[in-house]
């Protein structure tokens, strides 16, 4: 913050917020300075906010927070503050002007905290491991019932199911499960549909644990696979591998996105790939980095990420392999450890 | 949008595209003018935004949303935009203005959707009364698995569990299962506490059904109470029944609110009450209107709320109960049907 002349920085992230305070409401906002952290909430969160919150300063804000941040930043005639502002809305901006005008220069200031969310400590990094395994275990043990009959909506309540009973604290995020030509659509939900004989059958889940969230992808075919589907699941594995192995400091996130893109292209079906190999992932299932086409951001020791190209053919289904990776001194480390080689269920 | 002389408004809020084009992605734009709807999405929802936004415009965006936005407005040459400043952050505001300047005027246009969607239809209605009785049903079965020695968070998980096998597309928001004195955080988690003798358990729930939510609460004693606990189980049950059936057409949002605070205090324990009365609920958990002091809105006929009071004692608990209800044009009714009388599980 000295580096960018910031006195004073707003954070209206609840993610950061979290990250900063320890306080897990629905709304709150938080100030850091160079020696000040203080966690506004409204009346609701008085007693969470200083159990959650510990040593922070915590105000109650009566009549709205961003008024109550106003009102100390006059109280300590402050002259400039910085502000989220990717997570500030043209709304809200407007009321901070008005309760803080003319004083105080309000100044963006993009992704400061997400940069120090990018690496995790070890405590994170066991978290995410943590959530990593659970995951893991948990499609080991559904993957069984996947069979013809059974509705995908089905599928998707058991697996959240387990997680919860194994302790996360639930989904990442709503489980897909996509079977049949479904599976064509990267972001389908789980529907009604039942699995039917010769569906590929794309899982996408994630447990909650700790605040942190793990991500992974498996690609299940219900009877035997022609030609064509082996080919093209050997190649997404094949590129999620090489992905994987990219994953080194000092590599530029753009080349991993690269290494995934070049294995599907030169086996011919780089153009069903219509998504970016992957996103950092801690406390949010999508932070930075991302791995997409050209990112230059280059990769350090702690960065977590997923990695997970596919391919998508209208009419045929889609194929998704998905892991969350950890960006290690001593190289990549699988924090999803499903199996991958069992993918054929008849 | 006529008469605040917007040609065309940019719509980014996702639930509102969701509510004008039938897309569910992730991530999208629309653009509503007089005489067009147009949906802006990326590559990766160019199958899904085909199937889920029938007889709307798709555009696909490989370049990113807003500028395909600022493109799509330099061809007609359009002079003026309205755009949704409660759903646009400055960031994102920053990008539209550079992709657009100097040619387009942006218009700040609050909440247009927004008061749309406060009045429901009856398809809409149907659709949350389903949800609203999906929920009930789920409470009244894991009711019985209310006791001690059972977690908070495997009772969350069954519920979850049943909402989905029920036919439900999950939960509209992660179910609070608080016992004890933790149930003085009015939005406490569950958590791995297992409950025990002589807690005062909140169950706070709701089922999503074809993207209508539905919202209840119900408060359970394990064991047999005192006669303080009953007196303020008695006063907050009163407090909402007054509430609910201050709910007419044509009523201020603030009188209901007003109904259920009179209550409480005129048992003596008003300032046990520290949130509002309720809220809108539909396509979100949280919507317009708010039933909060002084809110100067007036009820119509086909509005949809909760009515929820409650009292939160640090180191005894809470107690809330929580409804869904319609203002019907014959008066309230009820939505989220499960008994609040037997509350008493000993």
């Amino acid at each position: 913050m000295d580096g960018r002349g910031l006195p004073v920085l707003l954070v209206t992230s609840l993610t950061n917020i979290f990250y900063l305070t320890g306080f897990r409401g629905s709304a709150g906002a938080a100030l850091v300075g160079p020696s000040e952290l203080l966690l506004f909430v409204d009346p609701r969160y008085t007693l969470q906010a200083q159990e959650e919150a510990c040593g922070v300063e915590v105000i109650v804000a009566k009549r709205g927070l961003l008024r109550a941040v106003g009102a100390w930043l006059r109280k300590r005639d402050a002259r400039r503050m910085g502000y989220e502002a990717a997570h500030l809305t043209c709304a809200e901006f407007g009321r901070l002007v008005s309760d803080t005008r003319p004083r105080v220069k309000l100044t963006p200031a993009g992704g400061m905290i997400e940069e120090l969310r990018a690496v995790k400590d070890e405590e994170e990094v066991a978290r995410i491991r943590q959530a990593g395994r659970l995951t893991a275990e948990v499609f080991e043990e559904v993957r069984g019932q996947a069979r013809a009959g059974v509705s995908e909506a089905d599928l998707a309540a058991e697996i959240e199911y387990r997680m919860r009973k194994k302790g996360a604290e639930g989904a990442a995020f709503e489980t897909i499960v996509a079977s049949g030509t479904r599976g064509a659509f990267p972001h389908a939900r789980a529907s009604r549909k039942l699995l039917e004989e010769n569906d590929l059958v794309i899982f996408d889940l994630g447990a909650i644990l700790s605040g942190y969230a793990a991500d992974m992808t498996r690609t299940v075919y219900l009877g035997e696979p022609g030609r064509k589907v082996r080919s093209l699941y050997q190649a997404v594995a094949g590129a999620q591998q090489s992905a994987v192995e990219a994953l080194r400091e000092g590599t530029k996130a753009g080349d991993v996105d690269a290494a995934a893109r070049r294995f599907l292209k030169a086996r011919g079906v780089g153009r069903f790939f219509t998504h970016s190999t992957g996103h950092g992932v801690g406390l949010e299932i999508h932070e930075a980095p991302r791995l997409g086409r050209g990112e230059k951001v280059r990769l350090r020791a702690g960065f977590v990420v997923t990695v997970e190209p596919g391919v998508y053919l209208e009419g045929l289904g889609g194929i998704r392999i998905e892991d969350t990776v950890l960006v290690g001194v001593d190289g990549p480390e699988i924090l999803t450890p499903a199996a991958k080689d069992n993918w054929v269920l008849s």
